[in-house]
């Protein structure tokens, strides 16, 4: 990999970011077109997955595409779809090299794109910070590979772990600027998802309000006979969709008075421990879902910790003591060994207003 | 305060804390001889409190020191004990200037070293990092101030915040590099502190061991009925002294067992949860020390916290996570709001191999 390759995808890579969180089902992708060694062009995916990267920076470079270098930070597509593939795109556009960071397993692209660059005469490079654009695009590929979105699990606690009081006081135990943060990392996911038993707790909006997002994240709510307080929820329907996920014994009545406000249900399977959770992440990712933050509560996330399907750790953690008789963060493994552990990769942490932020990811 | 005084008392703070964990019941000093703008000499306090920083410097400096301003953490002594003050030091050796960072608070001083250079002639400017100052000697002020040692409570845990699996599994939830800093920061401090039921558990040494300390720091457990594991804690007597807290009820023979190796008992008052937590502040500061690091177990913290004892919060977090079924790293607290959760303010954050570290004080 050359310097420059490097600098350019890195670039890409920075504005396929943009993208997380509202261009599902589709992967964020960055694109940035070089001709002798200046930026003609740059581009990423638009909300709802369409114009994508390549177009974007093809438009903006116009003529001065002509003989360039495309990087983009996955393989480009070679399937028509709703519009033709992007790799046709390059090829019409005169691009004479492209520098993509891996190849799309989208079966519909699945080498296609990089094949059809170079039936053309393009030079192709890949495998360029491969890596970077793997971790960035996580999501997609976690859909596309395992039927299921990445998942990341938050949790703001004590610096012993609790989220709450015995009695349920919770607001706040976390700073202004960490709560800001956590507003911030919805708006990057595609859904955010909580346990009906926090519903119930905090009757909370789940919506990003200290901005406007450029695509409102899904609300998904797991609870069983959709017992769930109705007016605040209802009333914010414009806000965000809302998508409840439930077993087979939740009432006609209430499946109809969510339906009825234009909720989506999804009814799931029941185990001995309460909804199928691996059930619920296919059904999240068979519509279309590839990035979901989950945000509690303790049940739920043991659930989803325990059928190995969390991808992500977010931890706020405030210098604040609540004791072993205030609530855990997260419900019981039934650990017997520490081997047993589901362990995790520190990939981020910083300060945060007083609270400390860190970030682990699986491996 | 000028740029260059700023600087020499930065040194002189960087020198002072060479001192922290090995100087108890003396203050950590640090001291800087500057003359025409050069550093003439360095010092700070030497183990066991002897000699002070300003005598080493001095010494360091010899003639050059002749017209010098010397930079000083703390107030210079005034009271003549194993040697004479270092006010009249500083006077002989032909000092003109004193910078201090601030008036040393024990009553043998109190702003007698400040007068006794004045009255010598001697220009002397004080409140210079007045805060760094009192931060990195908060010990010695504690001890004068409160008649308690600074308290520290170590939580080495998982991302939920656990010690332990239910069955007490606890090797190893951080990694080795968090584990390496664990045993340098004993070394900073003047005693390692756990409760009975970690010293029955673990059966740790509570000793330094990845480099050898230049005071070993006293290890205290805290054991109602002095029903200790013997072993391995009577082979380590000489490796750095053990103090044992315990309660009137605890057997004459384990007494007279412990106090034949060389151990100091310190009978403490019962209260109705336990031994009166700060009464073995006091008896510990009475004996000297200054900066007492606690590892635990759940319920000793919970009872130092509960009693407003503990000054700072030092966390591991690893990346794993074990349920809320494996063991709690603090006790019950029994609080009934937020507001009376004691809160700490964040110092320090920063990753140490895998795993977070992250610091925090009471102001």
């Amino acid at each position: 990999m050359s310097e420059a390759d490097g600098r350019f995808m890195r670039l890409a890579l920075s504005l396929a970011a943009r993208g997380l969180g509202s261009v599902w089902p589709n992967p964020a992708v960055g694109c940035v077109i070089v001709r002798d060694g200046r930026i003609a062009g740059r581009g990423w995916t638009q909300p709802g997955g369409r114009p994508h990267a390549e177009r974007r920076a093809l438009d903006q470079a116009g003529a001065a595409a002509q003989g360039g270098t495309a990087y983009v930070t996955l393989e480009p597509c070679a399937h028509f779809g709703h519009t033709p593939p992007c790799a046709l795109g390059l090829i019409e556009a005169g691009i004479t090299r492209v520098v993509s960071a891996f190849e799309d397993p989208d079966p519909r692209v699945a080498g296609k794109g990089h094949a059809m660059l170079r039936a053309a005469g393009i030079e192709v490079v890949t495998g360029v910070m491969e890596a970077e654009a793997r971790a960035l695009q996580a999501g997609f590929l976690s859909r596309i590979s395992y039927n299921r979105p990445w998942l990341a699990l938050k949790l703001g606690a004590s610096f012993d772990g609790r989220i709450a009081l015995a009695n349920g006081e919770s607001q706040w135990i976390t700073g202004p600027e960490a709560r800001a943060r956590v507003q911030a990392l919805r708006a990057r996911f595609d859904a955010v998802l909580v346990g009906g038993g926090t519903a119930r707790a905090d009757d909370p909006l789940l919506t990003v309000r200290a901005f406007t997002p450029v695509r409102a994240p899904v609300r998904v709510i797991v609870a069983r006979r959709l017992d769930l307080p109705r007016d605040r929820l209802a009333g914010s329907l414009s806000a965000a969709p809302l998508w409840l996920a439930h077993g087979a014994e939740a009432p006609v009545e209430a499946r109809a008075y969510w339906a009825g406000l234009g909720a989506e249900l999804i009814e799931l399977p029941e185990t001995p421990a309460g909804l199928d959770p691996a059930a619920l992440m296919m059904a999240l990712s068979g519509r279309g879902l590839t990035r979901v933050f989950c945000e509690g509560g303790g049940q739920l996330a043991a659930a989803l910790m325990a059928a190995g399907l969390v991808d992500e750790l977010i931890g706020f953690t405030a210098g604040v003591m609540l004791g072993a008789d205030a609530r855990p963060g997260i419900g019981a493994l039934g650990l017997d060994r520490l081997t047993e552990a589901p362990r995790y990769r520190l990939t981020e942490v910083q300060p945060i207003g007083g609270d400390v932020l860190a970030r682990w990811r699986r491996d």
